[in-house]
């Protein structure tokens, strides 16, 4: 067979290999702050595993069964009220859907909403994993320049006034993937009035919304915009990624599209773990659990945090995370971060490069550090020896320039 | 916002109205022979609650984690001696990978291999899911006739040799969704051989392979043919669909864009399900679960088959199954049996119309009945029933005639 000429365009080009390389892990002996992997630590395996063993003895004909494709009635019941609980405003029934995690909302979402040539508008940087899945659907992405407090707003207006026209803005508010960065509040009101003004669909990324290291999260986007923002919310951060299972807020028009867009993807997300997460959250474990993983990231930031103070050689800076996993570093423009990417595996640290972060060849001397996975001393070791390897760069490069 | 305007020609085109109604369930009251639902009996519950607990328990940084978009190495390794003692092959490392369940595998192919205007062969009638996946990726649906022996191959070879030149052949070898019928043994090597010559790829669904009622499978196309012919599998039917666990095997280069497709679709399988899969299979569990099933199905096969043969009115024919979960009904041309179906859910059954199983017209006359989901003297009485709802319309149509 011609497997070439057999392949469709999009497959012929594979943008993975960045997603691949932190799915597969980091060799032996070195500190990974690669993956947005929740940290083992963070999973209440014995009420898990209590859970499973009841709910697959008391309730097989449900949780081992077929479901309808946009979740089981009970289980959505309850992922309404856990929304309105969280963000203050209850969904109305043709409001909320379950979805097989995250990716695979934005994967229905795509299918739903994209021909070739449409522009879909993003943070610049964000989530790789997104740009893959526009890129499939043949999207022209928009980058719109972040600082400090996020999606920079006022530029977003002038790009639509000065006629761009995206299908929708995709957006991570909180702790955002891969910067670190929060929208502020201001921001907020700002983005959903324009949107609605424009026409835009914004498409709100939660994942990480429920891990601020101190207090509560600001309005969720759609609690503010329930008429033009969908909201894809995912588990994989707060109970377990190892069941694949998320949900989707909106209107009901898009609602609908999408649970008929799940009839191809997988039919129905599993219903052991619906089922699950139904449980552990009518029992009030989440409670427990994601206290549990606000402090531990907390603590991991601050030890990583004060090794980046300690031993980041001038002219490298990076973003305050107030919750999630991330922090964006930024080397001086001189070092590629990719190409550094060996010496680095030699000194035994691993991180994910900035460019694939970016719809276009921004990025090449910005890292996107992790650290959700590793423990407190092996994630100042971590930010020692990547201090290290920066400045052993630094060091050449000025010798280089000598 | 103007949903109509905002969604993707894909998406306004909704073909799945049937698909959500099998996902739906049945009326109270109603003898529903719709949904291929394995039957909750064959469904291994205390083991499965003991392994979950166990899994969760014992292997929490794998079982609950994120893996490799590929699946875990201990289960594809487990997965691979499997399909060897199944099928007489042993995979390569690079051949076999996890999906999530046989849908996604149709997806990820489709992702990998179609763009609008493709051609895809099908057998006619086909699995309904299918047909609205290739239509979703604008391929348009050669559909090749079938009889008792299956897939008509001669007539398959009349079109090769005609011009057409379709990307893939998806075909269902065993006991067939919707048909019943399997593919006789001359077929499959004059099959192979065939697409060997024109360069067509298999597609190849081992959905119910493993149900036969009495004896072993035919060699299965990937066995006979691994070079052209990618297969796709799935533990719904012999393990549980509640978690959302299949396979593919085939050509490596294939297999790897299949891997990289899955970082968009959901980026792995869960890992839950992978590790169940392994411990359930090597513990020998399949086994027995598998020899439950194909003995209840048996029994339900021979109860509807009794009352079919018992009830049915002249001119009423129906396919003869020897595993699997469907028969198909043939009812004299003057009915159409949509039209039929509020008499039939008044008469207290239900059954799934197939025109949606072509991607033609046809099928108006034609109905697929399911006896894995309802017991032996459920099955009886739904044939006795549905023998009555069509005579009923007989003699209206012969009143009418008059």
């Amino acid at each position: 067979m011609d497997w070439n000429s057999l392949f469709a365009a999009r497959a012929r080009d594979r943008g993975g290999a960045e997603l691949a390389a932190i799915l597969g892990g980091v060799p032996e002996g070195v500190l990974g702050m690669t993956g947005g992997f929740p940290n083992v630590a963070t999973f209440q395996t014995s009420v898990l595993a209590d859970i499973a063993g009841r709910v697959i003895a008391d309730d097989p004909g449900v949780a081992l069964q077929y479901g309808p494709s946009a979740g089981l009635p009970s289980v959505r019941a309850y992922l309404r009220e856990r929304v309105f609980a969280l963000q203050g405003r209850r969904p109305g029934e043709d409001e909320l859907i379950v979805t097989s995690g995250g990716i695979e909302c934005l994967e229905l979402l795509c299918r739903t909403l994209l021909e070739p040539g449409d522009v879909v508008a993003v943070e610049a940087p964000t989530y790789l994993g997104a740009l893959m899945g526009f890129a499939h659907y043949g999207a022209s992405v928009l980058g719109v320049p972040m600082d400090d407090d996020g999606l920079q707003v006022d530029v977003f207006s002038d790009l639509l006034a000065g006629g761009a026209r995206p299908k929708f803005l995709y957006v991570i508010p909180e702790y955002q993937n891969p910067s670190g960065r929060t929208l502020s509040l201001a921001r907020r009101s700002a983005l959903v009035e324009l949107c609605r003004r424009y026409g835009v669909l914004i498409v709100e990324d939660v994942a990480y919304r429920e891990l601020a290291f101190a207090g509560d999260p600001l309005p969720s986007l759609w609690s503010l915009g329930p008429d033009v923002v969908v909201q894809a919310g995912t588990f994989s951060k707060i109970f377990s990624p190892g069941f694949r299972l998320g949900w989707a807020v909106g209107p009901a028009p898009l609602l609908a599209a999408l649970a008929d867009a799940k009839q191809n993807t997988d039919q129905c997300a599993s219903a052991l773990a619906q089922r699950m997460v139904e449980e552990y959250g009518r029992a009030g474990h989440f409670t427990e659990g994601v206290a549990r993983a606000r402090a531990l990231y907390a603590s991991h930031w601050a030890a990583l945090s004060a090794a980046l103070a300690e031993w980041m050689p001038e002219g490298v800076t990076w973003s305050e995370p107030t919750g999630g996993m991330f922090t964006w570093v930024t080397v001086p423009a001189e070092i590629d971060v990719r190409a550094l990417r060996p010496a680095a595996l030699e000194g035994g640290v691993a991180y994910v490069p900035g460019r694939p972060f970016y719809a276009g060849d921004e990025g090449h001397n910005e890292m996107r550090l992790s650290f959700s996975h590793l423990g407190e001393a092996e994630l100042a070791e971590a930010g020692r020896r990547l201090a290290g390897v920066i400045a052993g760069a630094l060091d050449a490069s000025g010798a280089a320039a000598r």
